[in-house]
C-alpha cells in the first residue's frame, strides 16, 4: 500500500508514563493510540501484525483439531451464578445491566458460556474428545492498567476449551496444546519459556505458563540451570529444610521502640539480622481475620494464601481494621494478644527462639518471644516467596531468576465446570459422568507486544518475517525528482505482485522517512534515490543493517534471495 | 476436518419462535446457539463462513485503500459527551460503570472513537483523504431482539469511516464504497439493491441503504420498474397531487359513535370511504405534544416526523397523557380543541372539507369539520408512507413494493462529528477547516444470514461456492465397512490437498448423513457407498441435486470441473 494512504502517526517523543520497552514503541511507531486508561485502538500496523498472528494460530489450532467458535462477550448473570463465579470473581468483572434490568458480564473468558453451550449437545462419550477455540476481544477491569498492550482492560485472546470422557484424553490434549503453543511463539518470533504456575483458588489441578523473556517482568520466572524446573514465583515451592537457631529460651521482655514501622528499622534499631526479626500481617479470608507470620527478610505470598486456604477471597486488612481488632498500627503488630484470631506462620519461623515480635502497642516490640509459651500457631506452611539461591523443590540445584510476560497459559479445569453447571455425558457404560475440561489461553495483544519487547534495536522495532505488518519498505527518497518518482512507482508494481509492500511515497524529507522506517521495522528495505537514474537501488536487512547496491534488473532476484535467508 | 471433530449440533425441530427462515436453517444446521435474548454464540460452520465474507471484505476495502484499524467496544462517555449523542442515543446504548464510577458505552459504533483518533494526528489537506475501517462486534440493546443474527442485541460488523478536504473527496470515496459493497454482495452471494434511505435525525445529508431482497422483510423497498429508483419506505417521498373532493361546506354536527375505535370501524360506521375519513394522533416531540393528522387509508411515518423536525426524541403520547390532554381516549381524538397543540397534517388532507374527526369525547365523532373554520393547521407536509401504485418522486412510474435485510450502508455524515469534537485539519490555504467524513457499514452477521436467507431450498441450506464453510462433503456411508472406510480414508487425504474437505466419518446411519449433508449445504458431496470395491463413488451437486457415479481414478478431475462450473 502507498503509505499515504496508511496511518502510521509516527512519535518523536513518547508520553511521560510509558515504562514498557514495547509500549514506548508501539506508541513511538505509530501502532496504537491510547482512548483512556488501559484501552487502546489498534492501528493499522497493529492491525495487520495482529492478523498475521491469530492466522499463525489458527493453523497451529487446527493442526491439533480445535474447532473455531465465536461467544459472545455479553454473558447473562444467570450462567455466572450457575458457576458461582458471579460473587467470587470480584471488581476485574465489568457489570452491566441491560434496558430490562437484567445483569450481564463483559466477557473476561468464557468457561461458563462454552459449558452451556456443550452440555445441551455432547451427550455422549462417542462426541468426545471436542476442542473449541476462539479469538475475541476480552474485558478485565484491572485495578492498575500499565505496560500499554501488556496490562489492558479490553484485550484480544485466544481462548480454548477441550472436553473429555477421561483422564487421558485430558492429558493427551493438553500435551497437543502445550506443543501447539510452543510452535506459536516460535513461529511469531518470540521466545518464550513453559514454567509451572498456580492454578488458583477455584477449580484446577495442574497448569503450565508461557513466559516470554522480557526486560519489563510483568511476572518473575524462577527457574533451574541443571533441569526443566520453572515456575512462576508465586507457585515456585519453597522447601524447608531446618536451620534452627535455637538459645536458650529468655523472659518476655516488652521495649519501647519509638517511630519504628517496618522490619528493616527494627533490625538497625536493634543491631540484630533482618532474619532474626519476625513480620506479622492481618489477613482478611471470606471475612475473617487471621494473622500470618514471616521472618523479616521473606515476603509474604499472597497466591500461596489463596491456594492454602482455596478461596481467591483473601485480602490484607486495612489499617481502620487492624487498630480496631488489635489496637495499634500496622508497624508494631505482633503475635500475642488476646483475641480470637487464628495464626499461620511460615515454616522458617520454627528455626527462630526468642524472637521478636510487636507488642500490639505502637511504638513498642516484645523481645524473646516464643511460640507455645507466648503464643499459639494454628499452622505452618509455606507462606512465601522463594529467594534467589534457595534450593528448588525438584532437587535439582538452586533457584535463578528471570523477568517474563505471561502469552499463554494452558489449564487442566478437570470437572469444574461440569459439575457445577450439570453438564455430564454417558461414558461406555451408559453412566452419566461430569465431562473432564481443560482450557487454554493465548494473549493475542501481549504477544504483539512480547514480539515487539523481544524484537528492537534503538531505533526501532525489528519485525520477523512470520508477523511483519508488510515484507518490504520500498522508499522514494526524494519523489518530487521524477527518475526516483517513475522508478519507485514501477518497482512497486514489480515488488507487490509477491510481496506486501508498503511504498513510501510521500513528500517528507529524506531523514523522517529513514527514521520512520527504522522505527516501523519492517525486513527488507529498498530505497530509490540518486542512482534511480542509472538503474540501481540500496536494498538494507532491517535486523543487520547490511546493505547493498543492486540493479533494478536484477532487484527480484536479491529480495527474493534475502526475504528467504531472513 | 473430520466431522467428529467439529461441533455440529443439527435440530430436527427448530424452536417455536424462529420466525425468519435464516433463523430456522441456522439453528436446524447447527450453526448458530442461542445464549439469551439476541445473544447468539456462532459454531463452527458459522465461524467459518464468517471468516470467508470477512476476507472477501477486507480484499474489497484493500483494493479501495481503506486500511484495516480495530477500535475499542469500550467507549469512555466523555466521547459521547463531546459528540452530544450521550444523552440523545436512548436506551439502546448500553452502558457500564468502571471500578471507580466512570461511565462507558458499549460501542454500537464509532464515529467518536475514530474522530478522536484522527484529530490529533490529520492536520494537514496533504494527509487527506484517509479511510479506515475494522470488523468487529457491536453492542446495540434492542427492544425486541428477533429474527435470529438479523435484529440481535451483540453482532459483527464492518465499519468504514472516511475523512476529506473536500465534498469532491468524499463524494469520490461514497462512490468508490457504493461500488465496493455491490462487489461484496455479489461475492458472497446475495443479491442486494442499493436504494435510498433516511439520514436520520442528527447529522449526513445523503446514504443509500443495500438491501437484500428477502421474504422476510424487515424493511419494505419501494422501487421503479421504469427506472433505477428504489427507496427505503421510510424515506420514499409522497408526491402531492391536489385530487380534490370539496362538496358546499356544512354545519359542523356531533354525532355518537359508540365503542368505535378505528378509522376502518368509523367508515363501515358511516358508510363512506376509508379515504374520507381522519385520523389524528398526538406526538410528543422533545417533551411537546402536537397532533398528526392524516387521511383514514394513510399511515403516519415517524421517520419522516423525526426528519422534519430534526429529532430523535419523538414518541406516541401514552393513552394516560393522552386522556389527560384531551380528555378523550385515542379512539376519539380529533382537531377541534381548546388547547395550545399544534396540528400537523398530511398535505392530502388538503384534498377533504366536511371531513369526520373524533370530538374529543370518547364515543363521540363531528361530521363536516372543516379547516381555518373548525381548526387551525400550523403546516402542511409529507408525513405519511407511499402507497403501492402511488407515483414515484422521480417521475418514472408508481410505486412497486419489495421486502428486503439491511445489509449495508453508505453515509454521507458530513462536519457533525468533526464540528463538534473540533477535528480539524489546515487546507492548502493554512486555513483551519472542520474535516468532512463519511461513514459506511456492512452488517457481517446481517449479511451470514442474508446469505442463508436467499440459497436454501426446503432441505437446507445450499452455500456459494465463496463462502461455504467447507468445499466438499465427503460422506462415508458405512465406516463399519472396511472398503468404504479405507477407501473414505484414502479420498480425504487426497481431496483435502486442494479443498476444504468435511469428511463426515460418524458411525450415524446414512438417513442421519444425507439430512445433515443437506442441511449442512456444502456446494459439492461425495459419497462413498455400496460400489466403494469397485472404486465407484457418487458425487452430487447441491444446488441441482444432480449426480453421478464417478471411479476415483477420476474423481480428482470430476471434481475440478463441477467445483469451477458452479
Amino acid at each position: 500500500m502507498k503509505q499515504s494512504k496508511v496511518f502510521i502517526p509516527t512519535m518523536k517523543e513518547v508520553p511521560a508514563g510509558a515504562e514498557a520497552l514495547s509500549h514506548r514503541l508501539l506508541l513511538k511507531a505509530g501502532l496504537i493510540k491510547q482512548s483512556t486508561s488501559g484501552i487502546y485502538s489498534y492501528l493499522p500496523l497493529a492491525a495487520r501484525v495482529l492478523n498475521n498472528i491469530e492466522e499463525i494460530i489458527r493453523e497451529e489450532m487446527e493442526s491439533i483439531d480445535a474447532v473455531e467458535i465465536l461467544m459472545p462477550a455479553l454473558q447473562q448473570s444467570e450462567l455466572w451464578e450457575e458457576s458461582g463465579r458471579w460473587d467470587a470473581y470480584g471488581p476485574e468483572l465489568m457489570r452491566l445491566k441491560d434496558r430490562h434490568g437484567r445483569e450481564f458480564a463483559l466477557g473476561p473468558t468464557h468457561e461458563e458460556v462454552v459449558t452451556s453451550i456443550v452440555r445441551d449437545e455432547l451427550k455422549s462419550y462417542k462426541q468426545l474428545p471436542l476442542t473449541l477455540f476462539q479469538i475475541q476481544s476480552k474485558f478485565r477491569d484491572e485495578k492498575r492498567p500499565r505496560f500499554g498492550l501488556l496490562r489492558g482492560r479490553e484485550f484480544i485472546m485466544k481462548d480454548a476449551y477441550s472436553f473429555h470422557a477421561d483422564e487421558d484424553s485430558l492429558d493427551a490434549t493438553y500435551g497437543d496444546m502445550y506443543g501447539a503453543y510452543d510452535r506459536i511463539f516460535k513461529r511469531v518470533g518470540i521466545n518464550a519459556r513453559p514454567v509451572l504456575a498456580d492454578s488458583g483458588a477455584i477449580g484446577g489441578s495442574h497448569t503450565h505458563e508461557f513466559m516470554a523473556l522480557s526486560e519489563i517482568g510483568e511476572d518473575t520466572i524462577v527457574y533451574s540451570e541443571e533441569s526443566d524446573y520453572a515456575a512462576n514465583i508465586e507457585k515456585a515451592e519453597v522447601v524447608y529444610y531446618p536451620n534452627e537457631k535455637h538459645d536458650e529460651i529468655k523472659p518476655l521482655t516488652k521495649i519501647e521502640t519509638p517511630h519504628i514501622q517496618t522490619a528493616k528499622a527494627l533490625a538497625d534499631f536493634l543491631d540484630k539480622p533482618l532474619d532474626e526479626i519476625t513480620k506479622s500481617m492481618i489477613f482478611k479470608v471470606e471475612g475473617e481475620f487471621i494473622m500470618v507470620l514471616v521472618r523479616g527478610h521473606h515476603e509474604i505470598n499472597d497466591i500461596k494464601l489463596k491456594a492454602y486456604f482455596k478461596t481467591d477471597n483473601i485480602e490484607l486488612a486495612t489499617e481502620d481494621e487492624i487498630v480496631n481488632l488489635l489496637g495499634a498500627k500496622p508497624g508494631s503488630l505482633g503475635p500475642i494478644f488476646d483475641k480470637e484470631v487464628k495464626i499461620y506462620a511460615d515454616n522458617f519461623i520454627k528455626d527462630l527462639n526468642n524472637i521478636v515480635v510487636g507488642a500490639n502497642e505502637d511504638g513498642y516490640h516484645y523481645l524473646n518471644a516464643n511460640v507455645d509459651r507466648d503464643f499459639t500457631v494454628t499452622e505452618y506452611g509455606d507462606f512465601r516467596f522463594i529467594l534467589e539461591g534457595e534450593p528448588l523443590s525438584d532437587g535439582s540445584g538452586v533457584a535463578h531468576f528471570a523477568e517474563g510476560i505471561e502469552v499463554g497459559q494452558v489449564f487442566k479445569l478437570g470437572t469444574k465446570y461440569s459439575e457445577s453447571m450439570n453438564a455430564t455425558f454417558l461414558n461406555n457404560q451408559g453412566k452419566a459422568q461430569p465431562l473432564l475440561m481443560g482450557c487454554y489461553g493465548i494473549g493475542v495483544s501481549r504477544t504483539l507486544s512480547a514480539i515487539v519487547e523481544q524484537n528492537n534495536d534503538e531505533n526501532g522495532i525489528i519485525w520477523p518475517k512470520s508477523v511483519t505488518p508488510f515484507d518490504l519498505h520500498l522508499i522514494t527518497i526524494n519523489p518530487k525528482k521524477d527518475d526516483q518518482r517513475e522508478l519507485g512507482d514501477q518497482l512497486y508494481a514489480q515488488l507487490k505482485e509477491n510481496y506486501d509492500v508498503l511504498y513510501d511515497d510521500r513528500k517528507e524529507r529524506a531523514g523522517v522517512k529513514f527514521n520512520d522506517a527504522d522505527l516501523i521495522g519492517l525486513p527488507i528495505r529498498v530505497m530509490v534515490g540518486k542512482n534511480a537514474a542509472e538503474g540501481i537501488v540500496e536494498v538494507k536487512r532491517r535486523d543487520t543493517g547490511e546493505s547493498d547496491d543492486v540493479h533494478v534488473d536484477n532487484l527480484i532476484n536479491h529480495v527474493n534471495q534475502l526475504f528467504t535467508s531472513i
